[in-house]
């Protein structure tokens, strides 16, 4: 518990209404979009940059731990409250202090809404290429500090390739900027990419620069629909190799296809083995010969079926279909444990054979849904955490799914960062040394470890 | 002097030919391309990562410094022996290990100079995006080490944006490997881009693994040429304006197009006030249209003349003459000074004409070479360094120009590192906190500041 003494102090640096501390608010605030929970002895939300300076210095005399949350979507348990420490929610700092559309440049504060930045940069005719299935709700600050990826991300790249300058605050309450307002504004060590990626656990981000680009003057929208899942992964590969780059690969089973169907109603077909929603983008001359293109590869993988969204409404049903499917597992089963593997494109036939193998060693519910273009994939184990032996059964299938990816040149997290869920499988995937090299650099950052501790490291 | 002892295990390590100490071979290698000079102890040239490991066990043992180098056409003299040095050249490190076009990969030894890495791709129909004005002697090491741009980084990105993982050789000899096969593998802290740009002072770069594209289908060349360089920076921001993104956008000065037409003869117009070179890609169909948009904008801008390649012949003619600019200023002073500063690039009509009232001021000669597109520019010093006058109001201009970048939300470099050169300027950029969070960075790796010691940092 807080002294009042620690109490009054936060309130008068921060107001009144920005410290919480009440029962109930340290229960909501102990949960993400993972299964873990803990507890934290409070929640601060600043509206400046010197708030968090006062904060993060006053914190630090207090010896009491800061853990930085945006809207807490995050699926590796990297806002997780850990013992005596303090949430910094950054849910208070929204505001988009420019959007410079002559440089491509959009300046936010860390609790902006990817979805609020997305609207208000449509409105200029540009756009934010990183969009996490989350963006409706996630912020920027958490966006990066997990370096989200995102459909769109095969053609556009992650959240590191979109990051031009920061502002952060330092464990011990210094402040630096990196980089600047174009992309090669990096002299120096890359800062700005060490922070990106790092979770929290080395400063916390206060101001972001962000590269924005003008929207594409064409998107198609299409659906290929399959009896088998095998089918669909083969498509993948094949629409590459003909010099197609689709913004979007995004591969769904039939077990999540009929689980969004019962949560949204889209109109996907039940009975499908698999689907595949793929985007492209581009001029509008090009597009008709690349959906013809993508039609005959699909129908010669196997496709069953293959559609072109022709309406706006068309495109959102989709997409909210896609991008409802993690939640609506509850339905069947009340927990799930998400994975966030990625394989090298070629391997993601072999992968998902695999993964339906582990499925049947481990008489275990899977769902399957990817951004295939890049190989990322998200086997999503549906179980029930009361279930004893069923938890076993998961967390044995968890060990040999990262242990798939990495045999075939992968790495057990793509887009969703490690936090407290991977890091047990840091050292399948790094050497001593290599692990001991993160450790030293957090060291250098933050030697009193009170930056998020305990995620990515264990430390 | 290397003792006879020293000479005698690089000798046993490396073999009787990969160990250099005679005076000539110290003479040659005492340079890179800026004005700066040094003499090392030796150069050792490994041919694997563990002769590399053996070399850097040893010498630390030794406390004799290690300078990496490639092709050594490195512009801030990051490549220049200090003190107590001995150069690790990698030139003899060429190996293409792997090139996957399913997965988008290359696999690559430091050593391999980019034009052969392209070259080798060209023939399985792909590339590797980043093109540094030397690439057809700088090898992928030295790209890496300075995080080199390019004429097509506009478009593309830069190096960072295309490397995958590393293999790494830290100060004490361990080996790391960052990074994974493809671009979401960063898992952890980001070692690959903290690696990418540091010149060589955090670790030795041993393996590359780097995305490559397939070719675009079409690209096109344009020239437009004006009578004064004002009128072609305002072209740049109305190209991008018109939602043209070029791969392309060079600009070269009247100074510039005389020395090139000297070097090479290419044909360019020698009463020209400037003139620029646009590339754009895509499919065939779009380019007509692009290359319309282009032409009323140039026109509109006031250039003179604009024409379209239409063989290749005549678009390597048009290359060549960029690519030897930076040399051909030889043939008027017998020294240069490379700046490389970077303005956003609304602010770019603003730097041209400040560089042409700093030339005025000081009154030095200064052609303009710009990759305009992303605010990069180069303006080049030329001088005689025997004139101490002269060199005087060089260092006076230089100092201006950056501080000119910087007013303008700039940086005093974007594509050509720090080195030796830029350092002097670092503490304008970068507060006291930022400069010692590199110094803290430098030294977690390389406590006895053995790798490529003074680069980047005063240490």
């Amino acid at each position: 518990m807080l002294s009042q003494t620690v109490i009054n102090r936060l309130k008068e640096i921060l107001g009144e209404k920005n410290v919480v501390t009440d029962q109930v608010g340290l229960f909501a605030y102990g949960y993400d979009a993972t299964l873990l929970a803990g507890q934290a002895l409070g929640i601060v939300f600043p509206q400046t940059t010197e708030q968090v300076v006062e904060v993060v210095k006053y914190m630090n005399e207090q010896n009491i731990k800061l853990i930085p949350r945006g809207a807490g979507t995050n699926l590796s348990g990297g806002t997780i409250p850990t013992e005596n420490s303090v949430i910094v929610g950054f849910g208070r700092m929204t505001k988009i202090h420019e959007i410079d559309t002559e440089n491509f440049v959009a300046v936010v504060e860390p609790g902006t809404v990817n979805f609020d930045l997305q609207l208000e940069l449509g409105k200029k005719g540009f756009y934010y290429p990183p969009d996490p299935a989350s963006y409706k709700a996630s912020t920027m600050g958490g966006n990066l500090g997990e370096c989200s990826g995102g459909p769109r991300c095969f053609k556009y790249g992650v959240t590191r390739d979109y990051i031009l300058g920061l502002e952060v605050v330092l464990p011990n309450g210094q402040v630096i900027e990196t980089g600047g307002r174009d992309f090669l504004s990096e002299s120096g060590y890359d800062l700005t990419r060490l922070i990106v990626g790092s979770e929290g656990t080395l400063g916390f981000i206060t101001k972001i620069m962000v590269r924005v680009l003008p929207k594409p003057v064409t998107t198609r929208t299409m659906l290929a629909i399959y009896n088998t899942i095998e089918e669909a992964s083969l498509t993948v590969a094949a629409i590459v190799s003909a010099g197609i780059v689709p913004t979007t690969l995004e591969l769904m089973d039939n077990l999540l296809i009929n689980t969004s169907e019962d949560a949204c109603h889209a109109g996907l077909p039940r009975d499908a083995g698999a689907l595949l929603i793929i985007e492209i983008d581009g001029e509008p001359e090009d597009m008709d010969q690349q959906v013809q293109v993508i039609d005959e590869i699909t129908k010669k993988a196997g496709a069953r079926d293959f559609k072109v969204a022709t309406t706006a409404a068309e495109v959102d049903q989709l997409w909210l279909a896609r991008r409802v499917a993690i939640g609506s597992v509850a339905r069947v089963k009340p927990s799930y444990s998400l994975q966030d593997i990625t394989v090298p494109r070629s391997t993601f036939p072999a992968a998902v054979t695999e993964v339906l193998k582990i499925a049947k060693d481990f008489n275990l519910l899977i769902g399957i849904l990817a951004h295939a273009g890049d190989g990322n994939f998200h086997p999503l184990v549906i179980f029930d955490q009361r279930d004893e032996d069923e938890v076993k059964r998961v967390h044995a299938a968890e060990l040999e799914i990262c242990k798939m990816a990495l045999g075939l040149g992968g790495t057990i997290t793509g887009e969703h960062g490690i936090g407290l869920l991977k890091k047990k499988y840091l050292d399948l995937q790094f050497k001593p040394v290599e692990v001991d090299a993160f450790k030293k650099i957090k060291d250098t950052f933050d030697p009193k470890n009170l930056f998020n501790p305990g995620k990515i490291l264990n430390i």
